[in-house]
């Protein structure tokens, strides 16, 4: 209830502050009988860690997996798979300065008025440092759908954007710059509208494209766990997100049902994909593609006007080393939680039918 | 795990097929002790139902509630509220052409995959009907949390638009009008739009905007279930949404940090409210507003190409009556949802502290 | 989280009032596909309805199911399956005379304790009536295990016994005679045990075995979810059950190791069947047997000493014609509770291997 | 699903082989504020640990816990509280001759036909290793209900027995021998009896008694989740647990409802307690008392006959140091058990009322 855990047949739970000794988690109800590749799984994790470029914080945090149980000679076991990610920089700074002082735009405040008190050391559990787990668990759950590709890019940093639809993009060129966009001359732009922000100690939201192919029809339950639902309510819950929209999403309310619908042009294939592969919360075989609003990072060098416990005003200013931007380290997260959806939904589609 | 329940402690399962006996629900973990105002539960249906205008679609249902447990003398026991709603218009026509033909952009063919077999009288399980159950749900779930008010608008009808601020509109007036939109002159635009699509036989989506006032600070859970999370996948769980936003969403990507973040100017107020009432999760005791896009309804007069079981093309002519746009219908449908979220995380609040 | 639901992946909720309108409920998760046989289901609940016997209340209720949803031409539809049992005998009696006086050894204290009031009428939702939608739903799970055989039949009253094993038993003749015991001389004893109590105006507990045969081995969940850990909770669920023991049980306790292990004499099958075919929680193939104690039924005809809410003492005498033992209508009840335990479970097993 | 986890507002997953790295789980919904006395919680699993005394395995580990996260400075944080118990005995034996043979009365067999494979060294997650992450988490829970006394005891062991009602024992005598039995002459019996087994290679089962005070009237769900169903699935889903049975239990059965019923004196005070401190599934405020049956434990060292995969007969000798009884040890696990039922219904009892 005190919504720690992702899933239904196919569930993650984490636990973890970013300052404390570990973070991780416990991925249960994985069928036994999957080789996990661990090294793949790794290389999702040093995706999303810090210090990859300059685009990125520089904080090095080496973020390395330690699998404790349910894996058994590189083969799940359908026990729980209970695994760990040491906090190796818990300790490099003084956090006591933030220990009274409401930061704009993060958690400080609602944290403290929830639970009475909080670990305020560099946000605590409500760090998107909590979202390596995600990865692990996601890279980890990816194994059980092997003929699923998701592949998420960056779509706009700021007012950056570009229009090519993603079926004429080459998706194969996403980590040939830092900043994850396949489209080179938008990537260029954005990454010089980002580095001058981390100049002025500023950051910038953006947005992220998803594209998952390979998904059966049939997959997702119609009422209440609609896939874009549990989708959408996937991509919310990952740090900074302010958004989600699939298939027409936003644009397509201003469309007519005659333009906006999507013929049938033989048994499960259609003309157009406004629908982006779910129809009435049912994937019907088609790719299925979303977009997830990132805002800009709260953490930000200038000065900012905030206050105390007590209500006295406080000119605060954040030390450290902090992302100008929360996108190219998103985009494993994003594809992780995709994931552990879809592996979800994959296992309860095994029961629809006697 | 079949998808008809919401809510973790206040606990909505509904049943029942569009033309069927009835549909209903259960509404389980609700508190003993509170007086429940069946007339106001059924004014929250009458407001759903079809046949309000010439917005809507034509057919009269009357949509009456009968509640058969958990209230006692007018109160509720704690026990599980068992209710139906009688499908009084289930005989009055003949589906048999639809038997085997997949209607584009609805769910005929992803059912059919998922579950073999589908009723196929007006769509069953996943017509709109089913929302009449959460609308009852929710209007109950209304009395838990009787000092937050929940106001939904029409922000949008497919182009026509308007642009000021909720808080600058006179929200008793959205049911002024048949399109339930606060602003009379965007009001009379969608009205004259709606009824020419009517008259060529097409339909139109749009934008619904919702405005909570009233939650204190400190409910949601900060991980998986952020308050807007629960409150996107609640609103994506509708029929015919593609989208949800909140607090600056979408648009707010493109703003700088320095511009977005929310300073705080005393404790737990803000001098602006990007965040929509919500930080890392959690309420702020700010006003919560968010925006769902809705899709076209797929059901148009007009003649549309389609295939059959069998693969072989047909030229569809659907008939009925049916929505023009699912807009007006559909805000008293948004506004049970959010309430039925809300109450359910008022009372997961209950255990966060000891 | 308020207990009205039975089950993981096939789910029960009940809900209703012994004198409300009607008493119902949803099973959820039940796949597509299934044909539904409803006079069986009709069956099941006239075996568990008052007045089959002079051993039971000679109350006359009729118990007609009406199924209202998840059910098209005879066949699951793999939506949620609401049905009810409407109340015809609500109205029957004064029941004012309870509203203030506590009944020893029901539940009206506690329920007022906990919810700070109760329908007194028959003791609302604390009414075994509420078992009635549970052998409607145990009946239709049924239909998912037809090769699955759960028989449960009297074992004692009271202290009368007997000791045949049941595989020695004719368990076809439990319906022949009153008392629901398939041993005609023990059940002879029984009879004339319990009609001697109803003429003093007193009542007799008992013990109920039930016997599962056609399962096959790798149902049930290892750690927390053993298979007889769930159909332990499903049996102490019931009203008036106070103990559960499976295979061995308390008996078994006295053996030692030597004496007590099954040992295997070829793959799957033992040349004992101490474990009741279950070991590590999981079946293996063996018979599944249990044993389930049901204390003497609270409400007595002779007089009582009990107190007010105001704490005064007084004399009670409870009208009304109530069962003197519940053990053979308890019958269909622990039938209904196995079957839905292992409808269940067969479901949760399809998911152990990928 | 997959039954890994226990409780519903309190939540304990639990992970890990007995071979494996580590075992340990996440405590969820611990509410914030808690102060947590580590060293206490160490005790509790000191006194389940191997090789205290001669009636337990020879076996040495320390079973050292760490907790990585939802502890700040010695309080909870209403975060996770993730935790490991390092396996320090993982590699001190060879297990390959185990790995193609099916222990009698093991689990070896079911969770080969489950899982299809399993981690044989030990049993792997079978292994009552498992236990000590239980009672990690019972001792943190039983910080949420400091007025609660959980006290459990050997009642028998094989055939010996007492008879002293436990309102009459002295409790503080319990862990005085190393049975734990708290009747001083029965203790010396017992222990007598299990050295005798234990040379001659053999085990015993026994009874373990469990007592529970202060617990407040009106905690408990009165339909499937009985408080006493719930205890009687804890109890079950400890290993090698053959029976459940509370208050007057299975001996009850044999008494008239004159006899049985317990006539109220004031209010919420009974004269008798044969409800054993529940009604209707919820407390009522006298003790909660209750029985759980042990098996003898099916490692033993004498020879067995058994077969292998392949189905042919092997005699089987189990090497290794195994307890002769489980008593002593189990002691922890029930009283454990319970602290994380009753913290689990405390917390479900605050959503009773408005």
């Amino acid at each position: 209830m005190s919504g720690n855990t992702f899933g239904k047949l196919l569930r993650l739970t984490t636990f973890g502050e970013s300052h404390g000794t570990a973070i991780g988690g416990i991925l249960e109800g994985f069928p036994a009988g999957v080789s996990i590749d661990t090294e793949a799984v790794q290389r999702a994790l040093d995706r999303r860690k810090p210090g990859q470029s300059a685009l990125t914080t520089e904080r090095k945090e080496s973020d390395t997996l330690q699998i404790l149980s349910g894996v058994f000679e590189g083969v799940t076991l359908g026990t729980p798979i209970g695994f760990i990610i040491p906090n190796t920089n818990q300790n490099s700074k003084d956090y006591s300065a933030l220990k009274d002082v409401y930061r704009p735009s993060h958690a400080d405040y609602t944290w403290e008025t929830k639970y009475g008190m909080r670990d305020h050391r560099g946000g605590g559990r409500s760090s998107a440092r909590e979202t390596a787990s995600r990865v692990a668990g996601g890279a980890m759950a990816a194994h059980l759908i092997p003929d699923i590709r998701v592949t998420a890019f960056v779509r706009s940093v700021g007012p950056i954007t570009f229009h090519t639809p993603y079926s004429e993009l080459d998706l194969t060129q996403i980590d040939s710059n830092p900043i994850r966009c396949p489209d080179p001359k938008a990537a260029a732009a954005m990454e010089e509208y980002v580095l001058k922000l981390k100049e002025d100690g500023d950051s910038a939201g953006g947005i992220i494209e998803c594209v998952i192919t390979g998904v059966p029809a049939g997959w997702g339950e119609p009422v209440f766990d609609k896939l874009h639902a549990a989708l959408g309510s996937a991509m919310l819950s990952i740090n900074a997100v302010k958004g989600f929209e699939y298939g027409s999403g936003f644009a397509g309310t201003e469309l007519k049902g005659s333009e906006h619908n999507d013929s049938f042009i033989s048994v499960g294939k259609t003309a157009t994909n406004h629908s982006g592969g779910i129809q009435g919360g049912i994937s019907n075989g088609e790719d299925i593609y979303f977009r997830v609003a990132f805002k800009p990072i709260a953490s930000i060098k200038s000065k900012q006007q905030t206050v105390d416990k007590k209500g006295e005003k406080v000119e605060l200013q954040i030390e450290g080393r902090h992302d100008p931007t929360v996108l190219p380290r998103a985009i494993p997260i994003v594809e992780a939680m995709a994931q552990l959806t879809l592996a979800d939904f994959m296992l309860r589609a095994k029961v629809n039918q006697i």
